[in-house]
């Protein structure tokens, strides 16, 4: 059965039922808003669009799959604020002749992200269009904490990474050369492993910055010394070349540091904390924040590409 | 300059200058997620989508109606739960070769209708697309009231509107007959008038049950009608024809009830209220509640198309 032949109706029927809710949503899907709990008083909210083509594709990933990353882009933009997620709202864009069970399948993968940190969809909307779209809308609550903003880190600081990063940009490359394996990697890039809980925990330990790593580390990291008036140095060692990863680099004929130091996707965080602070557990040091402007790694300009524009990416 | 010309991020510098920001932003844009105040430990949020060639067409209406257009929509949802809008997040995707003047000036069409009630575009996201969509979250406070939600109408309540119907089905009309004029049916479909404080009003004199007429009248009093398990009937005399509306409808060989009952996209505000209440003022009656189930008008099944479906909607 198509979107079509079930309409906008038929489908937001079908989709909610297969939904469930945390403690956060005090009104569900149904009306024409929902209700979410704020309970200190501020809400923190972010909105990530997946265009098809351009962020996925049907044929590398499943619609659970591509639900899941849909919501791990957003759910981690606030973690790396400090807030715990509460709520997604999603708006969906498909081809009057796709299936509805992608559709609901994507819902289950939207809804099984957000449960993994206690978060619901709570809202959305759908239409037909030529370009499958889904753009996600994450809320989230920072128990009465500042938000850790990109601008706050310090000569001094210690940069440091929670998660792990150029997986999802090693699976992106195994399946544009045309393989399906190393299954890790391929997986990697169709379900990111996000480190939620490490963006409260950052918060607590007095993180001075923290970002999402979206665009590559060397790009994420450039737009926090941008933020902040600083300059940051990575330190290439404080990064292991994981064996299946060196493998496939090997093998694909690519530097594993271009997927380590700017793949994006995989949705690690990163931030700075006070040179005395004690990293919370998940966290691992990976550079430094000095005077000046720039990212450096291991003292020098990074000579590879350095991340991804959404407008100019090559497919 | 087309967007691909200026990159991601030079486009989101440009469009966030032009930005201003209401007191309900406590971080705006720039960061990995913004931050809104709700001031009762609740946030009201909902989404809306606007697609190419299914909710506007270019040669229609230009990026400011767009993005007017584009608030409205999500704005009204806010304003039907009682509540007041506090800010809108953007998910934009366009064409590589789209100029930038286009989005610039769709920001200033979003920014001054969220102006209108004293809400900001906080964040956002932007991606290439082949299709150009508009995905808008719509954020909100309810003052610590409850929110007016569809399944509250009983048997006896007064059914009354707060704005206007059928104007932006008309303007759809001449345009898609080719016409540009009349002028006011043109520019009611590119930029609803929206009565938002009619919303907050609604829940302030006791409105049982209250929507945003999106779908059309009797469309979405339906949607009242089933969450409440009631029946409603709408009184037609209750609706006066303008003139120009009427003289258009004669030229275009139209029942100019078909705009006013089942036209969508004006963003009135329909609700219930119980029989004993005075109707705060820009609210007027249009219909009543009774047992049963189903929409009716004088009392009989509406024999034109009560609204539309956004998948099977015929351009």
């Amino acid at each position: 059965m198509t979107v079509a032949g079930v309409g906008e109706f038929g489908l937001i029927d079908r989709v909610t039922a297969r939904l469930t809710y945390g403690e956060s949503v005090l009104l569900g899907p149904g009306d024409d808003a929902a209700m979410v709990a704020a309970p200190d008083r501020r809400v923190v909210a972010s909105t990530d669009v997946l265009v098809e083509g351009r962020h996925f594709r049907r044929d590398w990933s499943g619609a659970r799959d591509v639900g899941h990353r849909a919501a791990a882009a957003n759910l981690a933009d606030i973690a790396a604020m400090g807030a715990t997620p509460t709520a997604l709202l999603v708006a969906l864009c498909m081809p009057a002749e796709l299936d509805t069970a992608w559709a609901e399948e994507l819902a289950d993968g939207l809804g099984a992200e957000a449960a993994l940190v206690g978060a619901s969809v709570v809202g959305g909307d759908m239409s037909a269009s030529p370009t499958l779209t889904i753009a996600v809308t994450a809320l989230g609550d920072l128990a009465g904490r500042p938000p850790v903003v990109r601008s706050g880190a310090r000569p001094g600081d210690v940069v440091a990474l929670a998660g792990r990063t150029g997986w999802a940009a090693a699976g992106y490359t195994v399946l544009s050369r045309g393989f399906r394996t190393p299954r890790l990697l391929v997986e990697a890039f169709r379900r990111p492993e996000v480190p939620y809980p490490a963006g409260p925990e950052a918060a607590r330990a007095g993180a001075t910055a923290m970002i999402d790593v979206s665009d590559g580390l060397l790009a994420d990291l450039g737009h926090v010394a941008r933020a902040s008036g600083v300059a940051i140095d990575v330190t290439r060692e404080a990064f292991e070349v994981p064996r299946q990863m060196r493998d496939a680099a090997q093998a694909l004929g690519v530097d594993p540091y271009s997927w380590i130091l700017a793949g994006g996707d995989d949705h690690a965080l990163a931030a700075t904390f006070p040179g005395t602070a004690t990293l919370p557990s998940g966290w691992r040091p990976v550079g430094r924040v000095a005077e000046g402007a720039g990212v450096t790694v291991d003292g020098r300009a990074y000579e590879g590409p350095a991340g991804w524009d959404h407008f100019r990416r090559a497919e």
